[in-house]
C-alpha cells in the first residue's frame, strides 16, 4: 500500500451553510456565480447566494444542462477572460461542478479548452473555484475531476487536477428538498458505482478502505430500501454525506481502481442521451458477469459484508444478482433499450466510439480490451 | 448534522516515503528536526532523513521524551528563535509531533509558552511543521492538537490550532519493525479510546461517521487478536493508518465527543507516570459502566457491529466486558495498582488535580462532575 493523499476542500455542511460562502471567498475579487437551468430560482438557492455574495462583485452564467459541452462552456470562458473573473462559485450537481472546473482552466489558457481534454495542454494555472452543492450524486463537489462533452464529435473525456479541485463545498441537506425523484434516484445510483469503482477490484488486505467502502455502500443500501422515507433530513443528510465520501479520493487511496464502468457508460451518454446514472446501472451488472473471476474474491466479500449473505458456491453471482435487483428496485434500467437501431448497429458503434477514444484496454488489470467490451455489450444491449 | 471540515495534511503513505520530504519542504528554508531519545538513529530513519535534507539547510533538537514537558521544549523554543528556524520536522510518535506544535506556536511568540495553553495567548502564527511518523497511536501527525506538560505544576494540559497541524505526514510503516512491543500495543489502545470518544456517545444517526468509526474498532480488533503475526506489512500498514484515522476529525465531523477517559486519563500519567495508552485503558471501563445509561444506544450498536453479539437485555454489559477483556488480552492495566498511596488518597489527588484543571463537567453531556469522577474512579483505583 502506497499513496499520496490530501483532500483540501474545506466542507461546510448542514442546514443554512450558504451563507458562510460570504466569509469563504476573499474580497475584492470579481465572482462569477455558474448554474443550470434556474431551479435554484425557484428553490430559494438564489436568493441564499445572492444575499451571501451581497458585498462582492459578481456576474453570472446559467444554462449549464446535464453532460455539459465545450460548446456551451464557450461562453462562460469568453466572459471569464473578459470581465477578468478571479473566482467560480458553482451552484449545482456534478454537470455545474463540472462546468466550472473546466472553464477555471481554459479561462487561464489561451488555446482552446478542449486542448486540455485531449492531454495537448497541461494546466498550469486555474481560476479558484467553490462549490454549492444542489444535488448529491457525483462527488464532484471535493475532488480534482472532471467530465465534459464536445457535442460536434459526440467525445465525452475526463480530466483531473488539483488547481481546479473546489476549495470550499457547501453541502445543505435542504436544497435536495425540491429534487426531482429521478435526479435522487440517479444519485443515489452514481454514488453506488463510483463505490464499486474503486472497491470491487483486485486489491486486497486494505482493512480502512474496504471497511469504508462497505460503509457507504451499506448507506446506499438501506437510503434506497428506505426510499419511500426519503423526505426526511435525516435521510438526506445521510445520502449526501455519503455520496461526497464515495469519490473524494480516501476509499481510493492506495487501491487498484477500475473506472470501466463509467469509460463504457460515458459512451451511451453521448450516443443515446441516456442519463449518467442509468448509463452505470445498464453497463455495470454485465460487466461484473464479464469479469466475475478476476474478482471474485471483493465479490465475495461485498456479498458477505454489505448484502449479508451466507457463504456459498454461488455467492459471486447472487451478490451481482443482488446489485441488479438493487438498480430494478430503484427503478433504473439495467439494459439500453433505446437506441433507434439494432442490437448489433448499437454496439457497434458503442464499440467504435471506444476505439476513438483510447478505451481499449480497461480497468483495473487493462483486461477489458475492445473484445472484452463487446462481450460485455452483447448482454448490457437489448 | 452541521459542520465545517477539512484535513489539509498531504499524506505521504508507503515504504520508501521519507525520502519524499526533500521535495515537500522548500528551499531555502532553515529547517529544525525534533526527534526523542535517538532510537531513528539505530532503525536507519535518522539516517533517511539526513539523506532527503542532504540539500537542506538544518539543525536538530532531540530528547524529546513521552509526556513532553514545557520545561525542557523551552530549549527547542530558544533554538528556533535564535537560528530564525522557518520550517519543523517532527520525527517521531505523538509525543515529538506535539512538541513540534508547541515549539512552532511558541516560537512566534514573545512571552511564556505556556500562556497557549492556559488560553492566556491566542495563537496567530506558527512556524510550519512536518510530521513523519514513527509509532501509530495518536493521530498527532495530521490533526491540530497537541498535549504538553508542566513539569513543575503538574499540569498536563490540551490545546488545538490549525495553525500547528502539520502540513505533511510521512507514514512508512517500515519504521514499526524496530518498536518495542510495549509501544505497539499501546499505539493499539490509544487509538481505539480515540474512536470510542468520538463514538461512544449520544449522537445517532450519522450513517458515515458511525460505520467509519466501527469500521477502525473493528479493525483494532482484528489486529489485537492477530497480535502474534504483528511482524507483517500489511499488519503494520494496517495499524499505521486505523489509527491515523483515528483521529484526524473525519469521524468526529457533526457527532457529539466525549474525551472524559483523556482528561481523567492525564492527571493519573501526570501524577503516577502511567503511559498515555494504560490511563485510558484504566479510566475507560469504569467510566463506560459509570455512563451506560447515557451510552446505552452506542453501547449496544457497539456490541451489535464490532463484537458481533446477539441483541439481548445484557447486551450493554456485555460489551463493556469486552472492551475491558480486550485490554487485558492485550496485557494492559485495567485499574491503576501503583500510585504509592492509599486509594482513597489517591482518588483524592486525581479529583483535586481535574478541580484545579477546571475539569468539573466532562463527557458530551458534561454529566461527568467531579463526584461522578470520584465514582468512576473508586472503580479504576485498587
Amino acid at each position: 500500500m502506497n499513496f499520496s493523499y490530501v483532500n483540501p476542500t474545506k466542507i461546510q455542511f448542514g442546514q443554512g451553510q450558504i451563507a458562510s460562502i460570504k466569509e469563504l471567498i476573499a474580497q475584492p475579487q470579481k465572482v462569477l456565480v455558474m448554474y443550470g437551468g434556474g431551479s435554484i430560482k425557484k428553490n430559494g438557492v438564489y436568493q441564499q447566494v445572492s444575499d451571501a455574495l451581497s458585498e462582492h462583485q459578481w456576474i453570472e452564467f446559467s444554462g449549464v444542462e446535464p453532460n455539459p459541452t465545450a460548446e456551451y462552456l464557450e461562453g462562460a470562458i469568453t466572459l471569464c477572460k473578459a470581465e477578468n473573473i478571479e473566482f467560480i462559485v458553482a451552484v449545482g450537481g456534478g454537470s455545474v461542478i463540472d462546468s466550472a472546473k473546466y472553464v477555471a482552466a481554459a479561462a487561464c489558457y489561451d488555446g482552446d479548452g478542449w486542448d486540455i481534454l485531449i492531454g495537448k495542454h497541461a494546466i498550469q494555472k486555474a481560476i479558484p473555484v467553490g462549490a454549492i452543492l444542489t444535488l448529491p450524486a457525483t462527488g464532484s463537489e471535493s475532488n480534482s475531476g472532471s467530465v465534459i462533452t464536445k457535442a460536434a464529435t459526440k467525445d465525452k473525456l475526463p480530466f483531473m487536477h488539483p488547481l481546479v479541485q473546489p476549495q470550499f463545498a457547501v453541502m445543505d441537506p435542504d436544497v435536495m428538498k425540491t429534487l426531482p425523484e429521478r435526479q435522487l434516484i440517479n444519485g443515489l445510483v452514481d454514488a453506488w458505482v463510483h463505490v464499486c469503482e474503486q472497491y470491487l477490484t483486485t486489491s486486497a488486505g486494505n482493512m480502512v478502505q474496504d471497511g469504508y467502502a462497505e460503509t457507504l455502500l451499506k448507506n446506499l443500501l438501506t437510503l434506497g430500501r428506505d426510499y419511500d422515507n426519503h423526505d426526511n433530513d435525516q435521510w438526506r443528510e445521510n445520502l449526501m454525506w455519503t455520496a461526497n465520501q464515495a469519490l473524494n479520493g480516501l476509499i481510493g487511496a492506495g487501491a487498484a481502481q477500475d473506472w470501466a464502468t463509467h469509460m463504457i457508460g460515458h459512451e451511451l451518454t453521448v450516443l443515446y442521451h441516456v442519463d449518467h446514472a442509468r448509463s452505470l446501472s445498464i453497463v455495470q451488472p454485465s460487466l461484473l458477469r464479464n469479469q466475475a473471476v478476476n474478482k471474485q474474491q471483493k465479490l465475495k466479500q461485498l456479498g458477505l459484508n454489505v448484502f449479508g449473505f451466507e457463504d456459498s458456491e454461488n455467492l459471486v453471482n447472487q451478490t451481482i444478482d443482488a446489485i441488479e435487483a438493487f438498480y430494478v428496485n430503484l427503478g433504473v434500467p439495467v439494459q439500453l433499450t433505446e437506441h433507434g437501431c439494432t442490437k448489433e448497429q448499437a454496439i457497434d458503434e458503442i464499440v467504435s466510439q471506444l476505439e476513438k477514444h483510447g478505451m481499449v484496454a480497461l480497468g483495473e488489470s487493462q483486461a477489458i480490451t475492445l473484445a472484452v467490451s463487446r462481450a460485455i455489450l452483447e448482454n448490457a444491449v437489448a
